[in-house]
Formats: structure tokens, sequence, C-alpha cells
């Protein structure tokens, strides 16, 4: 199964290439193709310290949308919009989102655009095969990055594709321990991407380092 | 410290007030005084046979109000705008919230007020000296009832009052193994109340039952 990571070269997309890629091919995209390239060297530097064989390229986002089976948009909420419009070729393609609409002031709030979540927006941006799973929204960055430690969250998936939803659940049982769970449809995206702005929050005001989500 | 439970003989509040009774004055309210008499036998006979002493009263709802410290609203979101209307004497108490706009259908939705979230709701209905705090959303009532076992969930509480939510978290850690969490002000409130929806939706589409949230 071959992952592309767009925007793979920011934090959550090359903690995930680093997590993802000693099990499956990733191509980490980036508007800009050495940008990828470097990132690609560095993620593959550090699995070759820790002696894991990894399968790893970085490539434009395009490229990593073109050559995937399933797309990760691991991009900041503002610049979900114009990436999508710089890219073709979604038709048919697992695409998952973990963006959370989120401003930072005096306290984090969940701000999502009028189709109600990010989920849902892509749902308008996208071609109408494309099959839109959101999920990883809960994770923290700096926790995807640190390959030594284990992951055991829980991972909220959404989505109105089930065969797709089953795909992408399968794949996050096998990283690390972390355990998915079916939250329903596209609809209830708003649902789990408003949960991150309260970890943040909680994470803030309880003095907590990379706070996660557990359903138990 | 005195526990008035507004909403007393429901699922929630009899629940509560069992938890809170061996440890607390707590006075279950409601609006018939003879529902709240036996509710308040119920919970005293159940204690009884545990072994376990309690303080516990049956009351009008206006009365829980009058006579209590702390007043929780343990009501479904649809009692709350006639119940808060037919009530006086607000001013100065410590009032929690654990009220969620939802609304059931095929799955389960978080249907906030134009004030963005029951919390703020309640800002608008209550006097302005009633110290708001946006708590205990997010345990299942059965779990509340389920004495024998040990409630061990995160609690995340809201409040623009920090004297009052520091009375109230540590309220809660003093429930079974319940954990208190500063979730930040008022205005993250939705924050709060939608994650039980998430929690809701999680329990029906994976089959888990009486699932609860812990923030680690």
């Amino acid at each position: 199964m071959r992952i592309g990571i767009v925007g793979g070269t920011g934090d959550i997309g090359e903690g995930m290439a680093l997590r993802l890629s000693t099990r499956y091919d990733v191509i980490i995209g980036s508007r800009e193709e050495e940008k990828a390239k470097t990132a690609s060297t560095t993620c593959r530097l550090r699995l070759d310290e820790l002696g894991k064989v990894c399968s790893l390229s970085g490539v434009s986002n395009q490229r990593a949308v073109d050559e995937a089976d399933i797309v990760v948009l691991a991009l900041p909420y503002k610049h979900l919009v114009p990436t999508i419009a710089s890219l073709t070729g979604f038709e048919g393609k697992i695409v998952v989102s973990p963006v959370n609409p989120m401003e930072f002031g005096e306290t984090v709030s969940y701000v999502p655009p009028p189709e109600g979540s990010a989920g849902l927006l892509l749902k308008k941006l996208l071609p109408e095969s494309a099959r839109i799973v959101v999920a990883f929204n809960n994770i923290a960055a700096h926790r995807w990055q640190t390959i030594g430690e284990d992951l055991d969250y829980s991972v909220a998936v959404c989505s109105d594709d089930d065969e797709a939803k089953r795909i992408v659940m399968d794949l996050i049982n096998t990283i690390s321990h972390l355990s998915a769970l079916d939250a329903g449809p596209l609809k209830n995206a708003a649902l789990v991407e408003s949960l991150t702005p309260l970890i943040l929050n909680i994470s803030k005001y309880n003095r907590m380092k990379d706070v996660g989500v557990y359903f138990r």
C-alpha cells in the first residue's frame, strides 16, 4: 500500500512518514520537491540510526497524490483550500484528513468553515469519487516524531465510505499501539476535529505535555 | 458543603446523589417534591444495603437551589430553559452544568443554541453573580448509578470564575477516582459538551458500553 503525504515536510507529515515508512511505501510530498527530498533523506537517516528499514521518497505534492493509494492531507487548516485548488487527480483515492480548523488566541477555539467541519469542506472541494476519511486529528505532532516511544491513543475515524473507513482503521491499528474507533459518518467530523482544541486547552491549563485522548 | 441537585430524580441526578451523599449533604430537587422524597428514600435504602451512611433529603427544585452552596443542573437540555425560568435565587451560587445540547437521529449530533453552548446560554439566563461551572458532561448516566464500581474518568471543567472552578475541581477529585482537568474559560464549554455526542457515537458504532474519556 502506497501512502502519499501532501504537506509531508511539516511536523505531523514528517512524523507520520517516520512511523509509516517502516511498514508501507511512503511518498512525502511538498510544494517544493527539493524540500520533500531533504525531508525524505532526514527521515531515512533517523530510521537507519535505529536500524530500521524504510521505504521513503520525496516528490511534489501532485506526485504524492498521483502515485498513492491513500493520500494524507498533513496540512494546517489555512493551507487546505489553496493546496487542494492547486492539485488534481483525487478521483477514486482514499483521502485522509487530520486537519483541524482552529484559532489560537487567549484560548484555543474550534472555528469550522460554514460547511461545519474541515471534513465536510473537503467533500465540497474534492471530486465526488474521492473517498474522504477524517482521522489522526487528535495526535500531538511531537508524539509522531518521538519514534522511540509507543503511541497508544484512541483514534476516532469518520467517513461516509465504509470500505475506505475500514482500510484506514486497519492501517491505524498497525501503527504502534494506536487503536482505531469508528465515529460514524463524515457528518460527525466536527466532533472529532473539535476535540483537538479541547486537548490543547487541557494541555495549556493543566501544564501537561503532549496530551492524548483515550475512549474506554 | 451542601449540594442541591435540580432534576435530581433523573438518571444522572440520582446517580450523582448516590455518589455524593456519602461525603456531602445532598438535596435532591424535583418539580414534584413527592418524587424527590421517593428518590431520596430509594437512594438511602441502596446505600444502607451497602453499609454506607449518607446525608440525603428530597425537596422541590426551588428549595434545592435555596438551600445549596453548589447547585447541579441535572437536566436534559430541552428542560433547561423552562426550569431556569421557573426558579429564582441563583445569585452568588455556584451553578454546575452537565447539560449537553444533543439531537438523536441516525447519529448523535451536537446542536448548541445560538449562544454557542449550554454553558453560554446559562450565562444569559442566570443572574450575573451566578458562578457557572461546566462539568460532569461526559460521564455516562449508567456509570453514576453503578456505585459498586469505581469511576476513573477525566472530567473537563470550564468556568470564568477561577475560585468556583477550583471548588468544583476539588469536589470532582473526591468522587471515586475521577480526575478533574481545567479546560479554561466558559467560552470553551462547547468543546466539552460536544465530546458527549462523540462518546455516544463511538459507543454506538463500536458496540462499546458506557464509554468514558481519558486525557493523558
